[in-house]
């Protein structure tokens, strides 16, 4: 397993690790229910959790690096036990830099009625263009989790896929764009459960959420750092 | 951009950046959806958060001073993408001295539902005098929104107004006053929400909710720090 | 205002500022909304916070203490703007050492409704002994909000009482065990609405919960800690 | 009481007390009211919590050491009201080597209109097998709670039960695998809330569910630390 990585591994290491911060941080994520990869840029390899250790634990030393196979080419621990589902999105899309699932619980309960978050919020519009779509149920253990997201992110705008029963995966040009999709999918879907409980959202027009999601993902945020485009 | 800035400025910047932690604190925010900003007494200018920073990293350097157009003064970064409806509510209404933005879900939900929150709660009526408004749906980029608030605001009692399909936007004689309003906004939405979420709440008569309104305005808190009429 | 005062008032400070920061870790408090007192033992003097003053800036130095008609003996700010009420319960129940007051959410969503929660829990049958009752509406500004706690909870098991529109009052032997009981009370109010929101609860035998709150006043807890009988 | 206790009680008295840190970081307990045990392998003891100690004061030192009949061997303070439930589970259940009881706020709703929570998150399907099942309602104070909690849990898949009108109780090969039932409990309890409350979820199959039990049990987490099976 002596391979030479890259230097930007190192970086990565410290990337991965400190942003399972913000899934504990926004209550994404319960005991080890969760977890964050990047892509290394311009090589066939991913950094990602390692499977069933606490968030408390996490460091720059224990995450793992594994091929877009998912095999481990460096680190003492065992991969997430989600990283064939990360590692075939890599495969499949080369935009992705960042993969994030976690099974938080509003986002979660749209997934396990098949339900799309409908968008009737700017917030909504402007990160995800439109509803949360919903993918299908999949068995762990193979590529069917993975090929689910990408067949249902593939040419849509939402950086958030709810798949069905199961839980959320975002994707994002780096790691920190998928984490923010994370915490950004939880608040519409929570916002969008509270207000469907007392009644019925009043309809945005399509023009108008077209409208918020080009501007966003334009204008928002400092030149040189915002979200580009998908 | 060398302008000579009041003094008062680097004042504001702590007040801005520091109250930035309140938002978080009562979990009005996700990511770096929020803002705060404050007016330069006696100045036409303000000081605001800047575009897509997290809340870890605000601090009173990188605050920004615009004018009441929006136009940067002074500070490195680009400001909040809500800016513009900010120096619109200081143009328009010269008794506001701070003003506050949030996507809080429980406020949210009603203002996705297009519904005033009704007030039941001697809480409510203490701070906002009656129900907290509706304002109009507005697109970001021009003074739309600006103009929502400031239309929906003036001459009501209630500092909170619930833009539809949006969020939250308050405003105080400072920048506390409008971030303690974002607080019992969101409070007050929530218990509005549960309460309707089981049942009809017990009317309460007009001419209590403005005898609560009026002691509260007048007697409350410490002499010389309580709310000041708006 | 020179009135000597009795040297148990330097722990009562300490006590009463402290426990301030249970209403905050439990989220029963939004802003400056909430209170806790105590009586000095043996004189017709009372503990309690200052108005308006934040949950961070509370200290034993500014706790104000008062007689028992609300009027200030020592302490440099005005004191709640709650201190009438918890006087007349003072001066009405010679057995209270301690009130709290919030407007914690679920409970007052039950106070906007004017339903007591009813009693399906064994938890609610150890420390209330049954359901958690109504009190009336009243205005704040004289004795009318202590008249209510005071017939409400005269006689009646549930050191807490829901005080229509408004929130929540609880009394205790002590401060803490009155803050407890605030405590608990949120706590089987979430878990009451929570229950219904979704069907109905198994009934509870008024026996059972007879025999569960006879053991939880007589048995728990440490000898010498446990909650006395009021 | 002065019997030689196995060196083992040592790393066991600090395990149980930091376990508690677990319950109150998932909000899972108000006040005192949760509480962890571990059964000393290989000796009729365990180490449980005192009674009405608060989760900040708890320390290795004042952790209780009793039998199995829940007398106390070493400790200086009453152990947790509980105890009489836990002994019975370690006393019936050998290959039990911890146990949890909270009153986490979604599972008892669950657990108070005495409905299991139906499996239909694949979360719930790894960690339970399959619904998480219902006990007998039960008065504390005899060992009707420890029956109870047998009686459900013997040959089923679920590490936890829903005592009726009551609350959790988990159990586990050690005390950490019971705190992550308890956990996990209170997490697809809350989302199995939250996808009812807008509709209905689309079922699963048993024989997905059944796969995905089989895998997270002999799979999932680092080579010697899963989960045993039980």
């Amino acid at each position: 397993m002596s391979v030479e990585l890259p230097a930007e591994v190192t970086r990565l290491r410290e990337t991965v690790a400190s942003l399972h911060a913000e899934l504990v941080r926004y209550q994404l994520v319960a005991w080890t229910a969760g977890n964050v990869s990047a892509r290394v840029p311009g090589r066939d390899l991913m950094v990602i959790k390692p499977s069933g250790v606490s968030y408390d634990d996490l460091s720059p030393e224990n995450m793992i690096v594994c091929d877009l196979d998912g095999v481990v080419v460096d680190g003492d621990l065992s991969p997430s036990s989600d990283t064939a589902a990360h590692a075939y999105v890599y495969r499949a899309m080369p935009e992705v830099g960042g993969v994030v699932h976690t099974h938080s619980g509003y986002a979660t309960a749209w997934a396990a009625r098949g339900e799309p978050v409908p968008c009737h919020l700017t917030a909504q519009a402007d990160e995800f263009g439109g509803e949360i779509p919903v993918g299908p149920f999949a068995l762990i253990g193979g590529d069917d989790i993975g090929k689910g997201i990408v067949a249902t992110l593939s040419g849509h705008r939402s950086p958030a896929v709810l798949m069905r029963n199961h839980g959320v995966f975002t994707i994002g040009p780096d790691a920190r764009a998928a984490v923010k999709a994370a915490v950004m999918c939880e608040d519409v879907a929570r916002t969008a459960h509270l207000t469907r409980a007392l009644g019925t959202p009043v309809p945005m027009a399509r023009a108008d959420i077209d409208s918020l999601y080009d501007r966003y993902q334009n204008v928002y945020g400092q030149p040189g750092t915002r979200s580009t485009a998908r």
